[in-house]
């Protein structure tokens, strides 16, 4: 059996029963993370400006935003939410892969359980089986994939969202492949778009990409059949290198949603560890900004892959930026949102500090380390060295720890009753009740 | 200046008077026989299926669908003359980079022209800009990118599309630096797709995306600076090798659509010179399908690769097939729409001949040629060896063999009113009375 066909009969066969206690669990928080980060985003210019270049096309409007009064055809809202999750920078990741897992499934999930009548263990059921898809997709191609410059997020995601809705769609094995084709060959998003608006219009295009895959497959509108494996297929054509097995080892057994992390800044995640040193350095001797002659990170090559920005003028491009990220550590001892906004990119004290960085790229240095020494007028040097970051696997966050992150971009008065929604969304028979609890 | 901003700058400051007049009439072959195509294809199961799947989606219906009753908003419109257009792969080819270059563009310039009043010269200087772009584009990166399974219609129609909305909408530069990244990031279509419906619909998604672009940019939604040059921009990430001066080098004095060829038989481009041999041998000879003992073909690579279904139930599979397009030509004398349908693919006769072909892979044959030996049941082998196809440069189709083909390919009364329309596109004070007209 073909790869894709194994997958595709995977997501249709699968049943709810057979998905272990802690995966259901893992979903939760993987939702109310989400969740979180789209309520905090949902007032980004880059949703305002989509909301309202959208509007026109809008079919009609049966699915509720996240967080946003305006309604939009289910389709539409799937891109509206997927800019809303990802914008912040805040959304999870999967180490093993880079994809940020939860915005394109959860984006299409919550416009389709708006606009139809979707249950709790549904709805659980089919993100876990849609994160499974594009996990599995992300881990055969990546590293060469992501390194050539695909934003994995977007391309694997795709596949995700149609796994997810065609599951709630009660997809035929052959129209499930279908699906997988038309989620293939509509597979795009550019590294380039970095510190863009369209970076977070990705999270969303694959949202809506997936869905209509879905809804087209499940209307007998034909693909290929080898969407991933086929020569001239999704593997071969985005991966200079790729490994199949990876998609069919261990599935339905070892779920990936077990590997997903979740950030504790809201910026890249390769200079999450810098923040952390930066934070604690900050805690123990709370250096004054203008006592700091130099600073330099050691950090693993990915990060000056990623976050090398240095002069820029938007909070947008501060959350690429390693010089940023060490200043605000430094100097304000946080990394919250108001770090992160055209503000603070303009700070002068954050600017001057941002330029006395020097990031010194070390294979020997992982991607959950960073060593920082801080170099004073008087002579004195700091140093920290972070083995591994918060947030990683090693050093999770904890349900406790995730409630906060979402209160932290969360202001809502009933915020604990939503927080609850989350955690007892197996027992919900309708799940367009939290997508109107996130208005407020 | 880089390539991004300097084919922006083009698009935005071209004006009408700058065009030269053969490139004009050209554009308007261009047209007719898109039109032609579209409206023949306008009942295929392809078109069918897609609209019944989106109508539930679409927003206001302002815009008339070419040659069909339904309405829709004019993005999903760009789709639906995508797929009518593109679905009988009857359409227009530029050989330098294997484009069907109208369809992505003239999809979404017929949807935008519906819904909003264009008159015809600012309708054809907005093809005539989408086309350059899209070519300039494909002519950079072909042909690393088609080889490695890029469908080419697609990836790089949606910049065309882009250029072409985005000069109607008015962008300024930096608008249409944003709309190329827009682009650039949704580029997508994967060659495993041929043979099924999702074909077709790259050339309606491409025309749909590259819409969206123009609209979003026009909004103020923002995207990468360098789409196409950047280090994961889309050259660089869907193109192994490629050639950015072949975007500008003569850019606004050698316009690409000089270049475009017209197929007279509708199936793969390359299988055309073999049609052309088959049918010059029914008619010189007319050899009785029983007596053939066998036929040797010999092509070019390319043939192999793009043309070599083997087994097959449907027409839409026979349009790839080397092994079907000899065989109508030798049976039937002809290739035209009858030739590529199911009852077709299942002619017991046809695929008795069809299986004694063997093609020959021959780099010494262009992919305008084919070498063709029948040989017959008596000893016989007859020969025939086309040198240049017709369509192609060297043997355009006339103005008149494009109006035939446009006639075959449209049952309506007033044909002739219709052919004339387009011959005078640039007298038209408003476009959509062309669209009314493919309705009848």
């Amino acid at each position: 059996m073909s790869v894709t066909n194994a997958l595709a009969s995977f997501v249709v066969s699968s049943r709810f029963e057979s998905i272990p206690t802690d995966v259901i669990h893992e979903a939760k928080r993987a939702l109310l993370n989400f969740a979180g980060c789209a309520i905090g985003g949902s007032r980004e210019p880059a949703v305002e400006t989509a909301i309202r270049a959208l509007q026109p096309f809008s079919g009609e409007r049966t699915a509720a935003l996240l967080a946003r009064p305006e309604r939009f055809d289910p389709l539409y809202a799937s891109v509206i939410n997927g800019i809303s999750g990802h914008v912040f920078e805040y959304d999870d990741t999967t180490p093993m892969n880079y994809i940020h897992p939860t915005p394109p499934v959860a984006s299409a999930l919550f416009a389709f359980a708006s606009a139809n009548k979707i249950s709790g263990i549904d709805f659980l059921h089919a993100f876990i089986l849609g994160f499974e898809t594009e996990s599995r997709i992300g881990n055969a191609v990546y590293p060469a994939h992501y390194d050539a410059g695909w934003h994995i997020t977007a391309t694997a995601g795709v596949f995700g969202a149609a796994a997810a809705v065609g599951k709630l769609l009660n997809l035929s094995t052959q129209e499930m492949i279908w699906a997988m084709g038309l989620a293939a060959t509509q597979a795009s998003g550019l590294r380039e778009m970095f510190g863009s608006m369209a970076k977070s219009f990705h999270a969303g295009h694959a949202a809506r990409n997936g869905y209509l895959a879905a809804v087209l497959a499940k209307s007998g509108f034909t693909a290929g059949e080898h969407a991933i494996e086929g020569p001239r297929g999704f593997a071969p054509v985005l991966a200079s290198r790729y490994e199949l097995s990876k998609i069919t080892t261990g599935l339905g057994e070892d779920f990936q949603i077990r590997y997903n992390t979740y950030k504790p800044y809201p910026c890249g995640l390769v200079v999450q560890p810098t923040i952390d040193g930066c934070i604690d350095l900050y805690r123990d001797y709370r250096p004054a900004p203008e006592s700091i002659r130099a600073i330099r990170v050691r950090v693993a090559p990915l990060v000056l892959d990623l976050c090398n920005k240095r002069n820029f003028q938007t909070g947008l491009e501060s959350k690429y930026s390693i010089y940023h990220s060490a200043a605000i550590g430094l100097v304000r001892g946080k990394a919250g949102h108001d770090e992160y906004t055209d503000a603070a990119a303009n700070d002068p004290l954050l600017r001057r500090v941002r330029e006395l960085v020097t990031p010194i790229s070390d294979a020997q240095i992982t991607e959950d380390q960073s060593d920082i020494e801080v170099e004073l007028e008087d002579g004195r040097v700091l140093h920290r060295f972070v083995e591994c970051s918060l947030g990683n696997l090693k050093r999770p966050l904890s349900d406790r720890q995730l409630e906060e992150k979402f209160r932290d971009q969360v202001r809502l008065p009933d915020v604990d009753r939503l927080i609850d929604m989350f955690w007892r969304l197996d027992e919900s028979l309708h799940v367009n009740e939290i997508v109107s609890a996130t208005c407020g």
